[in-house]
């Protein structure tokens, strides 16, 4: 290609160790210039003004610096920020879209492994495997276990999910091939658009009550805090499963630590608030508490996902072509 | 139906309670006579002399006794055995087919909570989902977590499935969402059929070198006797995963013990030998051992799918039709 449009990365180092194989930075060098393959981790050192000068695209992902009127008049040059992960929030002004800097992200990709993860939760939540897994290292004898879960298994059960966002509607696909049905909670989704998703529409409260497991997938903004509250979580069925892989800011947490205390429902929870729970927190030793450290997301070889998504944008961008997953300063209010 | 065939049922009294809804109920009274609901226990009394005599249909499921030529001679109208369960092995002679007995079983039933946990295994064993949640359990803070396992992730990674059983096919066909290859070993698939399932057929030692997670799927033959020895252990890739929900007289228990005490590969273990591991295995309290009670089969609610397998076959019997999951005497030298 002849005017291969410059590059600059901006991300935490150990990230874009992991992120980008001799495969990526190939295709990526066929397509930009790369002036340096070190990502930037501040845009206020000597050596961001001269990479942010000559800028056509930054490709950033996690850790990278806030994106702010300060940096873009750094960046004359500037016309699109290709984010290889969920969300850009974080690093992302709003006066970058006023600016006419296009913007994409891996939220796609990013939301595979999250749904991956959700999926494998709902296969063990219903089945009580994660129970049934304790249960026996204490018993270490033969019992009938059903009789100590009743309703176990996965069939004919109800799966319950709050939020339709990339995740959400992943999670669906992926439940596609079991005999479980899935109920939906989304007030952006109508009746009409749930049927084509192939899940029925409820709202929040009768979601609560019907599913056998409850599954998070709402973005973290001024209306979904403590969406799952106190009351919402005595809705809950007895031995039903409660799967938070997206925001801890969603669950009021007193509450959902006294319904766990109480033994009543079980919970797996990649994302709490906050985020790493104090050591002290019961959640490390309940025996109906399945605690991830927010690992659901993009890890280790799946950020190579998120790469490949990144590097396809790119891609359609230096052939001149709108990004498949362009972010609009109008989704803003609603997205993760 | 006019002329309904009389029905009795053979099978643990508490699997019968389970297995049975309402509905169920209503359907095979609608198909056959049932002279007498509770299933029995044992042939050799008064009861099953008189159910016996009448019986043109065997209902079966789980502790079904041994059904020999002492027991057939009692049953002169017996022409056909459902079993709603997954092996007949264990309670049918062989005279059965001898007698021209029809067979047939819910194995494609049972086979699908067992692939639904594998599915489930694969997914986090990739991702190290239950090493990472021991490990946050005693950390309590943040850390890199894919510095201290390698290759995290569920991205371009192997899965090696060994035995293309119905579980093993069920497997195969429930990995297809995922970004992950699939290869398999089994004696009896070619190459051609296993481009067909969309897998790559490998020998043995080879998938389990390539492989990043093993699952067993081969029958408890005289052949399969310890398939997975100690120098087939020692061919696994660092940090793989071995899951066996088939049967622990596949694996040699000596060498996996030593192999899993080193700590440089896991397992996922819901069958073992003994079944019943002793309570002072280490394999309980390894923490790269993950351990459940033979649960990965149908259970609770689960049961309800073979059952409604079996009415199904019962159906397509009464109406002059061959079982679609007949079992015919030469079967039984290759399936569990």
């Amino acid at each position: 290609m002849q005017n291969r449009p410059t590059i600059a990365l901006a991300m935490l180092p150990m990230l874009n160790a992991e992120l980008m194989t001799d495969a990526h930075w190939s295709r990526l060098e066929a397509l930009c210039r790369v002036p340096d393959r070190e990502a930037l981790t501040t845009f206020a050192e000597p050596r961001a003004f001269d990479l942010l000068a000559q800028a056509e695209i930054l490709l950033t992902g996690w850790g990278c610096p806030m994106i702010d009127t300060h940096v873009l008049d750094q960046a004359p040059q500037l016309r699109a920020v290709v984010h290889a992960a969920g969300t850009v929030k974080q690093h992302m002004d709003p006066v970058c879209w006023q600016r006419g800097i296009a913007v994409t992200a891996a939220a796609a990709a990013n939301a595979v492994p999250v749904a991956e993860y959700t999926l494998a939760a709902i296969l063990f939540a219903n089945k009580r495997v994660l129970r049934l897994q304790q249960r026996y290292r204490e018993a270490r004898e033969f019992r009938w276990w059903p009789m100590e879960f009743p309703r176990l298994g996965n069939y004919r059960k109800v799966v319950g999910i709050v939020g339709a966002s990339h995740v959400g509607r992943k999670v669906i696909e992926l439940l596609r091939p079991f005999d479980l049905s899935v109920v939906l909670y989304d007030p952006f989704v109508d009746a009409t658009a749930a049927a084509a998703l192939g899940v029925r529409k409820l709202e929040l409260d009768d979601l609560m009550r019907e599913a056998d497991v409850v599954s998070l997938h709402a973005p973290a903004l001024a209306e979904t805090r403590h969406l799952i509250d106190r009351r919402r979580l005595a809705l809950m069925r007895d031995g039903a499963t409660l799967i938070n892989t997206a925001r801890g800011w969603i669950v009021d947490h007193a509450a959902l630590e006294e319904e766990l205390r109480s033994g009543r429902i079980d919970a797996i929870l990649d994302t709490t608030e906050p985020e790493i729970l104090p050591a002290e927190s019961p959640l490390y030793e309940l025996p109906n508490v399945f605690l991830t450290p927010h690992i659901a997301g993009s890890m280790g070889v799946e950020t190579q996902r998120m790469a490949d998504l990144a590097l396809d944008e790119i891609e359609r961008f230096v052939k001149g072509k709108e990004f498949r997953y362009a972010i609009r300063a109008e989704d803003l209010a609603r997205i993760a």
